[in-house]
């Protein structure tokens, strides 16, 4: 079984790009969280959406919502690490399982997150962005999670179940309100990681003025880093280099929304996510007639 | 008094444009018709703006209405005839009256009406895109208006008070119920014209089996081209060639909605307009550090 569009992120751009794919009928997939994005829901007032003027973030959330309920639209919560050009085709790998798609948008957001110095040298190699996707390679070792998001506290708690030991690194101030939701048998360290290192493989997370000796770090946040997603995926900056048309460098690889640039709005990602569903259904078009 | 930003257009584009131009506190202006596009209103059903699922025309409409309303912007119904690069500021004609702006926005949509032949040549010495502009020149002289829209209805009407005789050539069917309101000493023509001729100045305009002798052609339609409103302005095809942060190839001058090129969609246009007047915004602070 092999989609004509897969869709990495549940954003407004990937919302809208599913919309799209939905509206010309295409057979598609959308990655993300059932539940959006959670920024969304912080913002007291917007603006700036075209149409509705002055709704607060999570009105504009639930008109996303009811969009997207209305045309039967269901968002797939597997988490994709990794997207493959294939030449003919994409396959997206989501721990050891693989999806193909003919075509591919990546709708991943941006995050402010900075990535930790070792973090791109050790990935797939001890550092990994996805806890069910990797935990059984760290079957009685030891493990810390750096959590950016509510969804890396179960990811501790599910590596914990794994792995012969686990800590907990909160790197946002906003998950104090949800560290009652950990497993006591996790560790939590109140401290800031400096640098992954290791040889071969990850062996210490090093902090200002102490270091843990560690087999595992998973780094659990709401975006990662394009370049880590897709090899070969030419950056301008840290954001994806795209065309008016949302086109990539990678023909039939297509990116929308913060992920390609400023300004980060709702309306703007909204837009590029349609623009991309469409030149997606445009190359699926020319490549039908090429066969 | 010189505008900060001055916007063309008042589609879906033009009205984000200005919302987002407002919301910065920038001092601006925009053209177009207070009466939005018309072309909204014809839709039935529009399933893919994000966040209204299922929306009438006509109710979208209402939304920009509402919000643009909620936000005090009002739209100036002068018509620009052209916009002049004058290097540090840009010269927005209408008519005989120049209005100045530190940088302009494009958002004059896109007309499925060809030029007819000849158009492009006497743009200026005898062919016109507006009435209210230009009918001073042809003061007991003889014209003929091709009417696209309801407004050119209004546009031959005037005309008919200046000039000798005036003809009118309705080129839409759209325009068949409206034709009750044109002045009865308007003569019209139910041919198709096929090419403006002249020498130094228009003199005819022929048909296919037959021609009228005339001193001036107004063509009157919702958008002109791009590259007879902004000398110098490069295109890509019949679009206005603009990168991913709807710059143009004139620094200050940026373009955004269905002139930039496909996908036609009100979301893309709206996502465009808040792109281009952030980046308008961007480049107006920049000129104040350079200072």
């Amino acid at each position: 079984m092999r989609y004509d569009i897969a869709i990495i992120g549940s954003g407004p751009a990937g919302l809208s790009a599913a919309v799209n794919a939905k509206i010309r009928n295409k057979n598609f997939i959308i990655f993300g969280n059932k539940n959006l994005s959670t920024k969304i829901e912080k913002a007291p007032s917007i603006d700036n959406y075209l149409g509705l003027y002055g709704i607060s973030g999570m009105d504009l959330k639930q008109h996303f919502v009811d969009h997207i309920n209305s045309m039967d639209i269901e968002i797939d919560e597997r988490k994709i690490t990794n997207v493959y050009a294939m030449g003919d085709y994409f396959a997206l790998a989501s721990g050891s399982e693989m999806i193909e798609a003919t075509t591919v948008i990546i709708a991943i957001g941006t995050d402010s997150a900075k990535s930790i110095e070792g973090e791109d040298k050790f990935l797939g190699r001890g550092v990994s962005y996805c806890a069910t996707c990797d935990a059984p390679l760290y079957n009685g070792k030891e493990v810390c999670v750096l959590g950016y998001n509510k969804e890396s506290i179960h990811e501790a708690n599910f590596l914990n179940e794994i792995a012969a030991k686990t800590y907990f690194i909160p790197m946002r101030n906003t998950l104090k309100n949800d560290m009652s939701d950990i497993d006591d048998k996790v560790e939590i360290i109140e401290n800031k990681p400096t640098e992954i290192q290791g040889e071969m493989l990850v062996n210490k997370l090093n902090f200002k003025d102490d270091s843990l000796p560690i087999d595992g770090v998973f780094i659990i946040k709401d975006s990662m880093s394009p370049k880590n997603l897709v090899p070969g995926l030419e950056l301008d900056g840290e954001h994806i280099k795209v065309d008016a048309n949302m086109k990539t460098n990678i023909a039939g690889l297509f990116a929308c929304g913060d992920c390609v640039g400023r300004p980060y709005s709702y309306l703007k990602s909204a837009g590029q996510g349609l623009t991309a569903a469409l030149n997606a259904v445009d190359y699926l078009a020319k490549k039908d007639r090429e066969k």
